[in-house]
């Protein structure tokens, strides 16, 4: 039988979205700041980060309640960076998975507020003995931590913002454009499958095959990105279009055109694949997932 | 031989500055975020956080090198709350440690990422297994995290500064007050003094003492920074006075006036001092940063 992607996706969306949803009502109802966190983090994205955490600890063995918290952290983490990176003082965006941006559905100081909170929240589910698991050791939880916050810190995710930030009108050449994302996107997207790794009991080899595997996936999700800022829809994409252009961002299809964007793309989509090769019928979502990168519409 | 309080907190101080010094070290040199970063976390602090935390750890048989990079974690959290909370959008503060804010030396977004890259970065310290002491349990160390995460968080920090903001020229009683400073700054000065008696070995009873020291300790703290924007001096503060009364905001002075809110302080470290009264003593420092917290001008 055929792997189905579509209903794998929407049961690890579903399992994401409950779990989520479960660690919210932790908290009191109608406070102002968990009602924010909720709106943005549960405005429908792709799960992506979370997705591929569960998929790398299923690849090497584990099992989806054994990673569901760290998915979870993961997209707040994510969530939070895009919160932030809406603001005024940032992009300035007002549409987010075809909603309000936080701070226009709010207001700026409790956006950045609600950041600030997903991001904490985030350590805090890392860190919460509730969440986790008897047989996985405490070595490995720490190890998560330190491989997530270096991801989302001054060496990753946020230094790779505010190149953005600085080189917008500004031309870079290709192998800036590539540090610049690989920073912004590439190294949460990587922790999001070495954690899945880690937690899942991955042997060494396995590790050096999902590192490879997610950082030529990261690339292949940033290049369809640009890609989808020229093609996309928007009414699908959530967001608007052609704002790269708009806002003289350098991008692949800027620099490459694209159809050699496109076969960027699928190149780095075949590196992913072949860093996994050796994983057995279990690695099946991740195989997929990496394809799906390439014919995503949003 | 009597205690040197003030010797104390100039090494300790030396100790917490060196350590930030070394962390930010590792960093590339004249990148905006990191220069932003290091721009705050260095601008002069009492590092009351660090310090508390290390006095903790002592107090209960730890040593200084134990617990020296949570003691930065601390700070660092502690300054991008400050770094965020003085943005145009929150407080819109000028001056902070009697230097500009960072959004004025810098600009808003890099004053927004620079805090987030220190509350990210904190969590790394924390994470780091290079800053770990073998005889301490991995288990001690998560147990660190999850406080530490908890305090900062939505329902800590983060919901005292969004309570505070929502107070502004609405008249709050005693109760409230007292709740919204708990969560504001008195979740994380605890937070500090758990964290060192968790690295430091404390036992049970010596946990509960330590929590009450510090619930105390926060409460007195919180109130003597109440009266100190009545009473202090500006350029010792470096900061403005008067501007609790500017914004309407409600404070100890104002809901009890000034004597019966130093009355309230005295006793608060009165409590604090019982709560450890069979600590031996190695708790001096300790003792001594309560009382000392009655007659800071800064």
């Amino acid at each position: 039988m055929d792997f189905d992607l579509s209903g794998y996706l929407s049961t690890k969306r579903l399992a994401v979205d409950n779990t989520l949803d479960e660690i919210l009502n932790g908290f009191e109802k109608d406070q102002r700041l968990i009602t924010a966190m909720r709106y943005s983090l549960m405005a429908g994205g792709k799960r992506l980060r979370p997705i591929l955490c569960i998929a790398a600890a299923e690849a090497v063995g584990g099992k989806e309640p054994e990673v569901i918290y760290t998915a979870c952290a993961l997209e707040m983490i994510h969530t939070y960076s895009l919160i932030h990176d809406d603001l005024p003082a940032m992009d300035n965006d007002d549409l987010r998975r075809g909603k309000p941006t936080c701070h226009i559905a709010f207001d700026e100081a409790t956006a950045i507020l609600a950041g600030d909170a997903l991001l904490t929240l985030a350590f805090e589910v890392l860190a919460q003995p509730s969440y986790q698991i008897k047989n996985i050791a405490d070595r490995d939880y720490l190890s998560v931590i330190h491989k997530i916050s270096r991801a989302a810190g001054c060496q990753g995710m946020i230094a790779g913002q505010i190149r953005d930030i600085q080189s917008e009108g500004v031309a870079i050449n290709l192998e800036e454009l590539e540090a610049m994302h690989q920073a912004k996107t590439g190294a949460l997207i990587e922790a999001s499958v070495l954690a899945g790794g880690i937690l899942g009991g991955a042997r060494v080899e396995e590790m050096d095959g999902l590192a490879q595997y997610a950082r030529n996936l990261g690339l292949a999700f940033q290049v369809t990105d640009d890609i989808l800022n020229v093609e996309g829809d928007p009414r699908i994409l959530g967001k608007a279009v052609g704002t790269d252009h708009y806002r003289q961002k350098s991008t692949y299809p800027a620099l490459l055109g694209i159809e050699e964007s496109k076969k960027r793309a699928k190149k780095a989509v075949e590196n992913a694949l072949k860093a996994i090769d050796f994983f057995d019928i279990r690695s099946e979502p991740l195989r997929q997932l990496a394809r799906y990168v390439l014919r995503r519409k949003q």
